[in-house]
């Protein structure tokens, strides 16, 4: 079972998303239609096939508007669901499910996208014993959901963020005046619990990484056959991590070359958000 | 000019998503190579073709790690450009802007990406002289800037949040128990400055809230020849806007019916990034 | 009924109340003067006669002091009491209703001076048709509690703010070059769900603003005589607003020539709080 | 001079009061009108007679919206002006001026009001040596503002809150069981840098409490002849503070019986707002 | 008692405390390794002598992150334990448990060195009447716990900041120009609840201060022979506190002199953190 | 040069410090000594021997009070000072660093308190090749400043919380039921880019914890003996981390069995603060 975040993580950004929909003067349509201390049975209910993530922050979200909501999960996160399941039902104000309805499928619909693509992508490397990383190109404010998402779809943790281990980029090579420079300035710099990894982009600097001990070597923007010679070359010593220009099409076969790790960065920064809605069986509609 | 937010109103947005990046303990990586007080110059260069969006919030965020950073944007907000493209150049800390470059980056491809398609949809309907609107299915925290980022694009705005526009949709008839008694609970309940919009999903109601003197109606899911009789019935006394499956491909015959405005949730929850680096074109790559 | 602000959107302004009169030691007097853990019966009684609004913000503060405090309201919001009415009645831990009295008051004898004040002008402007509504003119930091307070007294709600519809005053005509100029900019640069109101002071004006299509008229400092012009001029077209000093002497004859509105910034800015107080029934004062 | 708070208090507050304003997505009708980039000068312009306070707090709240602005105060708070006066003068951003005029309009009218009811109050304290004191009953947040102005209004500052000052109350006696004991409590319960006062309702508890030693002894709602016995009673031993019932035209005979000090909670509670303009002496009214 | 703070005024700390330990992504070893959903029963342990302080404190944060944490405290804060005693007792969440056991820790261990070590202060003050005060010289953010552990070693409460009395130091003297002016300005400036202390470094100073009337004097760095002829000097009118160089060592020769109060920065800003530990009494370790 | 944390990352803690101090309504004393606008000169200085850290954050603190502060240090974090060296110079507004002062000092000292321990620990450990590691047993609110302190001193960077890198503590172990359990979920459930570390606390744990691979093994509590047996076992294939009853006097012999890392909570746990204070050179101390 994928490890979930601890709500002392996250409440605070579904507090503020609601805020935000809520604006200065709350929910005008519902609080003049929609009679106060209503109650209602709602569903959330996927309209398109994919891999739900995010049931509980959905509703817990909506738990935000009525703390005395009664929810009960219909699958697990981490389903993979065909259009019309029922996800989950709760029952509870109708005002506070109505108001809160956008910002929960909000963050359901795009944490399902997420794990969608990366479930898909995860079978893909899959074939070749290798795993999907996702990266730093997460949405602004959403990391630890997004991450989240990505490993309810099967993918494995990159770090979360630059102050949990290092990576050296060609940026960082240049200001260093060369790889052996920033590599040893970076093992010299941080603590014994921190991996280093380091970016290269030519077999040469492969074999001076390597030479300095790093832990992860990511391989950027390298063709099939370079792929295949870093492995060799590496012989088991670090992990490999092969990133830039990864797609669903080809992630079987750079897979097939022995590296351990694929990353994608388009995992998180272009979603494709999974249909979900609120349905109320209980109520005609008109 | 599409009107740019206050940066009173991001800036605590851009603060958090640093700190989301940078973690407990910072950039592990770069504190560790690059010295301290090292300055450098930097650009912003797409990778892609499309509409830029974001620059002065991509600066600002760099701007917040070092407040002397000098910037200069080569391009608008706005601007279509090819992949090549300089977008901005900036000269500071080498630290500042290693530290904040993934922050700036996935803001400015974010909004790049809205900006690009809300282009798009926007010269679709305006082939028969509608207009494209965006909708609440932002991501969570960013709703002031994707919207911008739509305008950007040549969309116009929704309303922003539950707060400044009533909007009638299925449920709230459900649960008011028709159609005629949601709107008028909805004109008896807010204010004189508030627009009503409501939903309608047959013209028989098209036609009861007409008569009710909505400022708006929603044509939900209508085919194209229903699309044709609402703008029929209506005779220019509400706006009409249709909504529900609108995509790229469908946008101008839609807009053929004569509708005024197509609402895309797309355009936001489902956004492709545009891939926009950050290069140093004065540091030898090695 | 008058709708009432959801919690998570006051909770914290209550919060930082409590907070600001806490200090940094919290309540010297009470903690060293009764025991912890001691409970008792309280109630908020009026000490003078008026409109009741806030009873539910007032027993929300008290509760954030003592989560399991007892409440019950004896009086709805809206209601008009004599002096020595009991509004509510609370019991649980004496320290919290010690520490957390003046807050609770403070705002709960504010809100129902509002409401009173609002009260008796709405019953003014409603002989002649009129309904009376707030400004923009409220306490930084508590326009969702004085507006709320506005709506029990029986005003309605003008815009909340600057961002949910458009008031072109004179000042923005100043800068757009004049009234026209300054009207067509707002229609081309706001989306298809926000109202325009453009202020006058002149009859030209007014035909002029008309003629463009405004949604309301906000009519500036006018006799009425030019009221009574106004509402002629305007035929039903579009809501006229007077503004500028209004005072409960003059709103009947305001509101006799037929404007629809009246605005009356007073209301919040120039308010007498009604006095309540909160007594322990059961204590005998020695 | 009065002391003025240092900004590092009140920014927050200036900060929440223009979001408050502003809304989710800001001005639309300054940023649909004036360009940007536009420059202009204002004034702020009293429109009736006071005493000014929070000049700089006005400033302060525009100069948030525009860091460049450049404002020169024409009159120090603790001035007496008549309707007409300039009183403080500022160039800068056109926009910034026009959205962030209401919320430093309402700070700076709110602020004078409170000083002009202060100054009145002092001046007929003061025919007999005593000074008048505001209480806790501030507005919400408003508190160090509301008692600055207080003191620019001539009142001295009662204690800011529940934890820098022992204040017994009629409440506090009745759950100890007695004066004697809530007096002793507190003297056993707080630290020898705390100032205690004890309210008393006749002479006998006086004498009581003056015998404990308290260092201060509220005269609650006590009839003149009782405060003159009192004054007699004391001796010069403790601060002697009249309250409740306390008006503009019973302080001068209240103050005649040789009390220390009269508080109004009415100075904060029930505040007449002073009518302050912003205007723009350059550009023409259309 | 002590008097504890109000959790209103801590929880934010203690969350606060928590985010900095969990970070971006939560606890990885004890997610990776303890299913979610299994209970477990801990114990916190004294594994030292000394004065607890802190319970309830730890086990709010704890709380934090299971709200249904069954908890029961064994001793309470004040009690004098020896190494082994279970000081609390706590069934709920084990993940809860294992990531909240840190940040439990250092507060509880952290406040309780402080009772421990104002405890044996306090002792030696007692023998000769004195008593012992903290000063600000706490961890920034911790003063009110800080200040509640000095309480429950038997210490009483300096001032708690800058705004609740007044101290004139050395450098205050030194910019009024003379002792006399910088307490006359004082006695000026601030209202009649605020008690005023001189610090003197001199015989002659103090004689200067007691003919001012000022509440306290700080007898700076004074040898015990001066300090004995203060006690003469002041003859009983203001409280005398004792500061400089005060260690357990000598607090009983100090105080031997007739000072009223001794205040010692190091019981906050040295602390010696007593050292416990949370068990889990039914696990088998291996 | 030991990395700085970014000021982003600590700004807020400052802040918070100082309205901690502050209170509700700021500095009584200075605010009616010293003269609005006053200028003056001050040094930092060391009262004390040791290890100075923190410079910057003091003078950041100061600056948050005058934003036009002048400042000059004196020596570099990591000097190593006797009592009267200055260590820095600032010129500025006499009442912000008045005001300021204590919350500067609180932080200097604190942290070179922190640095002067670590120093002595890290060269002790040198003596014998091994490095000195702080724990997360710092003070709640102040990990990044404490962490910045200890590596001033010398110290080596441990994990920063419980998010960037696992260690398996006997709890841990006992819930998982067995070491090698522990390890292997630990291993499974966490990405490629973080180090485990196992606390064992016999030798046949350590054989079992390296032969499943684990980057670091924690010797909890081992004596010496044991320490030398584990180093041959080891032999070079995991980072060796000796932890538990370590002290200065003890450190050399410890580091002398060949371990790598010696962690020592005390460091931050129980501090000694060196004594620093602040100086106005040019004021004649009345």
């Amino acid at each position: 079972m994928t490890r979930h975040p601890h709500p002392l993580l996250y409440l605070d950004l579904l507090r503020s998303a609601l805020r935000e929909d809520l604006g200065g003067s709350g929910d005008l349509t519902t609080d003049a239609i929609v009679p106060e201390g209503e109650e209602a049975t709602a569903e959330l209910v996927s309209r398109g096939s994919g891999r739900i993530a995010g049931i509980r922050i959905a509703l817990d979200t909506l738990r935000l508007l009525d703390p005395q909501l009664d929810t009960e999960a219909r699958v697990d996160d981490g389903s993979d669901v065909e259009s019309g399941t029922t996800v989950a039902r709760l029952s509870g104000q109708a005002r506070a499910i109505l108001s809160g309805e956008r910002v929960a499928l909000n963050l359901l619909g795009r944490l399902s996208g997420i794990a969608t693509a990366a479930r898909d992508a995860a079978a893909e490397a899959a074939k070749h014993g290798a795993v999907i990383a996702g990266t730093r190109k997460t949405t602004p404010g959403l990391r630890l959901l997004e991450r989240y998402a990505l490993r309810v779809g099967g993918a494995t943790d990159h770090r979360f963020g630059l102050d949990d281990a290092v990576l050296i980029k060609d940026n960082h090579v240049a200001f260093a005046g060369g790889l052996r420079q920033a590599i040893e300035r970076a093992q010299a710099g941080v603590g014994h619990m921190v991996k280093i990894e380091a970016e290269v982009d030519s077999l040469a600097q492969l074999e001076e990484a390597l030479e300095l001990g790093v832990d992860l070597v990511l391989l950027d923007n390298m063709s099939l056959d370079e792929l295949r010679q870093a492995v060799r070359i590496n012989d088991g010593r670090a992990t490999l991590e092969a990133s830039g220009g990864i797609a669903l099409a080809n992630i079987a076969e750079i897979a097939a070359t022995g590296v351990n790790v694929l990353s994608i960065g388009g995992l998180t920064h272009s979603v494709t958000a999974l249909d979900v809605a609120l349905d109320f069986p209980g109520e005609s509609k008109k």
